[in-house]
């Protein structure tokens, strides 16, 4: 077996034993009880994650084809108003274009969302609203529950990314107002690469598009899922659902309250040690917004090359990720979701604060030090 | 562990011990060197069982997504003529009206191709073809030699599902004059289930719709893999295409033309066994259309529930499966495709006749008898 980094990523992380352990399994019929019964579980546990009672449904492929199951069943010919202040909240916005009538309605990377601008387009008759709970590409976290007030209020759909929040931040589904949520495997839950789910409400069933994708047709997906035993429409990731249920079953034994505090002390150590080195988080918040509890983007230092920190940092076994597209070189991310736990944080910290100082950078003061008053 | 059952089926077959081993690995990021030499390794392996020098991409989706694939990124509005005589040319046909003008050539459920319907629909203009190469709902093997006659002789695209046959049967991609092929994981590759891969030609790019779905936009797809380190455009199922990339190495070591001899040998033995049995294989054929060497399907007798019959099966500890939709207790499936082997056949065919008989079929003559003539 090669030697395995540490994956201190916005996914894909690391997946416990146990959760690796039951793809071992030999294959088995996907349409018979047995495999409905892993279906069911997977879809009882993950509803108090979504905080949900909708419909979820597991779709072997991974977030961005559950962001385009949510556009492509609900959206086609509808007006979206796609609000983007990050890589993904972009995806959903090109995505739309290809589905429907899209306006992005933009802010900068990891600034406040423009909800003036939304509430415009709601009045100008908007069906849809796109948002990105958890903003990985920028490290901020956007304030869904407001977002869907304005959906409620406006009657337009709201469809809600919470691809790298559920299962590792605090997210309220049916109390926010959202009408479409969903989920990757490899994210806060800390399961392999290949899954995503989707929870999918009456007032969607609603609105539910006439012509839709095969594939990815929910409306498949619910028939499948009414049968007994439950089925999906199409052969299903079987290897990868096992997986997930393990990792569900995980969490279901930590305890969702546990989880998520265990993220947001833990990503309160990464942000007290960069504050500690006098580097300045990558996002610009205001009272509605939040840094993120799941990643941690933080600001280069003038003079300090992204490749050569990085490369650094792996060496001690360790991959942290940069920034994407317009963020290249700008920004370095620490992921803090899924199974992590207080050790990892710590020799994360330690290997990107020793290679800050070998880089040229003075740090202005102990980062781990910081770190450890929170953890400890 | 739960007691597996052998699994003889068109899909889902038992995965072997090596492949499933690899799943057990840590995560590893899909963007970088290593993922991309896992996935550089799949291309190559799979063009020769293709047959072809063309394009594969993989996708984290099974067949149904590799087919939509196909219809979606060069058919959409197009005029597709749709060969059906089973339930998977059928799906081709559903899937096409959701792009195209799709017209269903159809012919009853395992019986010859409407050669001729197609013909003239290519005299009036149709231009995309699609067929299932091995029809596992009936098990006919369809001529895609000719059909890709026809497509030349007409500049129609030719779109082949080689989901039951790539890796198991001779497929010639690029001689037959197919343009855009597909195989599944779970098939003759012997994979777990929840990939597919696709092949394109010069002549389908150059067919390539402006307006294409997003998760399954083939033109993302290579432009990703044109990346050094290999990509996927969006995260792939990591564990998934380790375990094909060794199912894949196994192929290698067997080698494809033993292999397609193995799978040839296999089910010739369950034909005689039928034949045998006094019980008719349900596939009419004529001079063009052969039986499935991957499946086969044979008719029950009369006064002999399907239920009974699999169920009886299924406590010897073997799967068989039932026929679909239509056929749903008219016929039976063996599968015989992967990694199976002749003890799986003998005790396959050990069970199936040990079951007739206690239902109250007189077996007209001893079909493991037979079918051990076949095997030694």
């Amino acid at each position: 077996m090669e030697h395995e980094s540490l994956l201190m990523l916005p996914g894909p992380v690391p997946v416990p034993e146990r959760v690796r352990m039951v793809m071992m399994r030999q294959a088995i019929n996907h349409r018979g009880s047995e495999f409905g019964g892993i279906y069911a579980d997977c879809v009882r546990i993950l509803k108090p994650l979504f905080g949900t009672t909708a419909d979820i449904f597991i779709l072997s492929g991974s977030g961005t084809a559950a962001m385009e199951a949510a556009i492509a069943n609900f959206g086609r010919d509808r007006k979206i108003a796609a609000l983007v202040n990050g890589k993904f909240g972009e995806r959903l916005y090109k995505i739309s274009q290809r589905y429907g009538t899209a306006i992005e309605i933009g802010s900068p990377w990891g600034t406040p969302l423009n909800l003036e601008g939304l509430e415009a387009q709601l009045e100008g008759g908007a069906e849809m609203i796109t948002l990105v709970h958890n903003e990985t590409s920028a490290g901020i976290k956007n304030p869904a529950e407001e977002v869907g007030r304005l959906a409620r209020k406006y009657g337009a759909l709201f469809v809600m990314d919470g691809i790298t929040s559920i299962g590792g931040d605090v997210v309220q589904t049916d109390a926010w107002g959202v009408d479409v949520a969903f989920v990757g495997s490899q994210k806060c839950l800390a399961a392999p690469a290949g899954l995503s789910a989707v929870a999918v409400n009456h007032r969607a069933w609603d609105c539910l598009c006439e012509k839709r994708p095969y594939y990815l047709d929910l409306a498949s997906y619910r028939k499948s899922a009414g049968n007994m035993p439950m089925e999906t429409p199409y052969t299903p990731a079987v290897a990868l659902v096992l997986a997930l249920r393990e990792a569900l079953l995980i969490i279901e034994e930590e305890g969702i309250a546990a989880r998520i505090e265990r993220h947001r002390r833990l990503s309160e150590a990464i942000r007290v040690a960069a504050r500690a080195w006098g580097l300045p988080l990558f996002p610009v918040l205001d009272e509605k917004h939040t840094y993120s509890n799941t990643v941690t983007a933080i600001r280069y230092p003038a003079g300090i090359k992204d490749s050569e920190m990085r490369g650094r940092v792996k060496k001690m076994g360790i991959e942290i990720a940069g920034g994407q597209d317009q963020l290249k070189g700008k920004i370095f991310r620490i992921g803090s979701m899924g199974a992590v736990n207080a050790p990892e944080i710590l020799a994360t910290l330690a290997a990107v604060e020793h290679s800050l100082r070998k880089l040229g950078y003075l740090v202005k003061d102990n980062g781990i030090e910081a770190a450890c008053e929170v953890l400890s």
